[in-house]
């Protein structure tokens, strides 16, 4: 803290919040078996965050604001620190402070994902706080809606508005609410693939704002972009999510930007992805992007075009191609690496099958998840709840496993059993017959047949490549025809993540007509120098 | 490689093993399955590394050495590339490098446990393979033992033997051999301690050398060690790896050390461990330690010695107190933070029971693992080979969780199984009643009945701390009788690994009488300095 104050922060936080602090291990009933002036009654239990509380502002002495972040529900049930003992130390530490900052249970509960808690979620606990202390308070709820903000602080449940997530999907969010640039708002979409940098060791990501993290390392502005580097006309072909972002930022730098997309809607996978149980928020990434589209006139946005090498050679001089990938329908994922045996006769569905409308043929379906993220369980979820008898396979220990890393994998869990989905963990299908699948356990190999229907395979896709073969197999015709370059891009390129594929069309936009033709693979780093300091 | 030659290094490395690099894919059939003439044919799948192998000597041009890595044998079965196909590719390529290296398997296979597999066991797969060219031949196999190093020479299996980590558990291994200091080896237990910190990013650990990770950061040398800082007398009770360790630095140091023992043997947990199934090597940490005390004049060890505040006060002036830990009989543990309600007449037992020879008194046992590292499983191993019939009942996915850190989850799960343990995931046991326990569904909190006779608690262990509060209450007295100080250390501090109880013991030798009281708390860093560089 004399640290902080030293390097010139305005404000230093006591944090007893999201279990993870001495100060809230304290005040718990939960965690806190003290015998001694420390623990048993509230008073004793509360004493360590009063006493450091007291230092705090004592040593701060008023050269920078002092704020309290505090669980206001432990979410422990009866054992745990509760909303109503928050209240009484609110009561009794209120006027501690200079600010009161609350949250909710520990990180997972507290930053939920959309699929599974609303917006503003938090205000039932925090509600009524505010009144036991003078002193202004702060709350958190993934708050992306300048409404509901705006009813919290009226309704005077909150005095400021804590977002850490919709700030990073949009730095500018409080300045865009001031200037009333509400439709400019990049909304969050609550999918926590920015908390998966942190439980993967790796470089925060952000699904709605791709500059995330590149600020520094590339240069990239969140809002502001380079002018374009010539008169170029530039076809995107597709308008999932790296199309629609490469549209976007190639007709903010001023390109005379072609978007076409085969069917009727843009979207791509966000399309078809948000329409399933809990991901509704997940339309944020289209809606963004063809709100900012509609606004910009060099971008010319073709419905039902459907492109081939023929229509782009001799019309554009760049062509960015996110075609988009396919779920493969031959068991090929993480634990196959070579086509599984499927009967000619079985009734197989993959993931784009569902989710543009097919259904199993009959009512028991097994889905085998191989992919490992959120999609097999939400699709086991949607067959469950039209009356399939689901049997979700997966040769992880856990369902969803990746979704570890987004803080959602026990919720899911309950959401499937909820939802009367069966599970097999740690076994994989290695065959689909009519009738029957066969499993094999992951420690063992020994075979079982699951009796079926109809299965789904939920395992690996292959991107929609033609396009791009097709024109480089014509390649000797590109100078002629005025063609410079064609860029893969997103699931086309590499199938991954949403937040992937938008980076994949960000960085495209930024880099088209680059002078320095290295930059495509440089970014700027810290680089360390070794020195020697004793602590 | 070009900048591994500007940085001046001898020797330059092509990678094809650890199923990590593209070169080890392209020659496998299991993960190429290209048509080209990169696909196919072993001489087609060889083709990259033949290329990248010619470019990089060509471009080395005898400014270093080049070698290849190779795996021997994917362990993949029919499917993977075997050791008649790698033979083979030597047979293509084996003039080359300057240097074969080989390995086998992924690093979970590579880098077995001793638990799983012994010293030298890749023998069988680099057997044969140095016939195939005139170059030198190094491998890889956990190797400490310098006779076996010197059977696979002088047999011709390899030339150079490669040792990772037990050049991490003895860095000066070679040194000793060339001396024939063979008795001053600090040999590696294989417990893939080392390698958990790349698993879970975090500084690296040995449980066999403290100064592992260290030796920058507090200047700790493997070998040497200050001098005394004073004549003063230590007493170190209770010889267990963190005071066996504690004995023997303080006595290279020079102090005059008593080792105190309540019982007549040495080693403390690591004794009773290394009896367990799998775990024989482990007692390399008490022998080595055992070994180097019998040479130090300085220090004295006395059995059968339980200490008493009594018998301390006015003999020594420093106290370490290594007194160890027991395991919990209440339950709790990472899933209880209260104690769980358990009959009085049910026959509960702890790991330090079983260890010490105590037996369910009835066949069928639920074993409750909530400990979540090695011990509940070999537990229930031990005892479902002395054909108790074992329930292990965890709150986490996977048996033994906390193994994933030390590649060994698979292989856990594979024995026990096949020593006949029934296993239940994701419950927690809350309640042991005569008959039965009670086990709780970690996602639904359904609660079911598991008839068992016998239950063994596997939760978390309390540190033996008597000794310390009882010279604490007695803190007057200690001027007078000239005591100094009285350190805790290892469990008997904070119970951890066995790691962890030698680095602390390490730790009390080599900050005792430090001028700097400060150092206790200090080390040194690498101070990053922001500078801006494009790649």
């Amino acid at each position: 803290m004399v640290r902080s104050l030293q390097a010139g922060y305005d404000l230093v936080y006591v944090y007893a919040g999201h279990s993870m602090t001495i100060l809230q291990n304290f005040l718990s009933p939960y965690y806190n078996n003290r015998s001694d002036e420390y623990g048993g009654s509230l008073e004793n239990r509360a004493r360590l965050l009063r006493e450091v509380l007291e230092d705090t502002c004592e040593t701060v002495d008023g050269r920078a604001a002092v704020g309290c972040r505090i669980v206001a529900d432990e979410l422990l049930g009866a054992a745990g620190l509760s909303n109503n003992e928050i209240a009484d130390v609110i009561g009794m530490l209120g006027e501690l402070p200079d600010l009161w900052d609350f949250q909710v249970g520990d990180w997972e509960n507290d930053s939920a994902t959309s699929r599974f808690s609303p917006e503003g979620a938090q205000e039932e606990y925090v509600r009524g706080l505010k009144a036991l202390t003078t002193k202004p308070v702060v709350g958190v709820g993934r708050f992306t809606s300048p409404d509901l903000m705006v009813r919290q602080v009226t309704s005077g449940v909150l005095d400021f508005i804590g977002a850490a997530r919709p700030s990073i999907a949009d730095p500018f969010l409080p300045r865009k609410i001031e200037r009333g640039d509400l439709e400019d708002i990049r909304e969050c979409i609550g999918c926590n693939i920015c908390v998966t940098g942190d439980w993967t060791s790796s470089p925060i990501r952000c699904t709605q704002n791709p500059t995330m993290g590149e600020e520094f390392r590339r240069g990239w502005h969140p809002e502001r972009i380079a002018v374009r580097g010539s008169d170029a006309a530039v076809l995107v072909v597709g308008s999932g999510p790296a199309g629609l972002e490469a549209a976007r930022a190639l007709g903010q730098r001023g390109y005379a930007v072609s978007l076409a997309e085969a069917t009727r809607h843009l979207g791509g996978r966000v399309r078809h992805e948000a329409a399933l149980p809990g991901l509704a928020a997940w339309i944020r990434v289209v809606d963004y992007r063809t709100q900012q589209l509609g606004r910009l006139d060099n971008v010319e946005v073709f419905r039902e075009s459907h492109m081939t090498a023929e229509d782009i050679l001799g019309t554009f001089q760049h062509v960015v191609v996110a075609t988009g990938a396919t779920w493969r329908r031959d068991g090929v994922g993480r634990w196959h690496a070579h086509p599984i045996s499927v009967a000619p006769g079985a009734d197989v569905l993959t993931p784009d099958d569902v989710m543009t409308g097919a259904r199993p043929a009959g009512r028991s379906v097994v889905l085998y998840d191989d992919d490992r993220f959120y999609l097999g369980a939400v699709l086991a979820e949607l067959l469950a709840r039209e009356d399939y008898e689901v049997t979700l396979v997966t040769p992880t220990p856990s369902v969803s496993q990746w979704t570890a890393n987004t803080m959602e994998l026990v919720r899911v869990r309950q959401r499937i059993m909820e939802a009367g989905v069966r599970v097999v963990t740690d076994h994989a299908v290695t065959a689909v017959h009519e009738g029957h699948v066969v499993q094999e356990c992951v420690f063992t190999h020994a075979t079982a047949e699951l009796p079926c229907d109809s299965t789904v395979l939920v395992t690996a896709r292959l991107p929609n490549d033609v396009l791009c073969h097709d024109l480089a197999a014509r390649g000797d015709e590109w100078a002629a025809a005025g063609l410079r370059s064609v860029t893969p891009i997103g699931d086309a390129n590499a199938p991954s993540t949403i937040a992937a594929a938008v980076w994949s069309g960000h960085k495209v936009a930024r880099e088209l007509d680059d002078p320095d033709p290295t930059t495509a693979l440089s970014w700027r780093r810290e680089v360390t120098e070794l020195a020697v300091e004793e602590a």
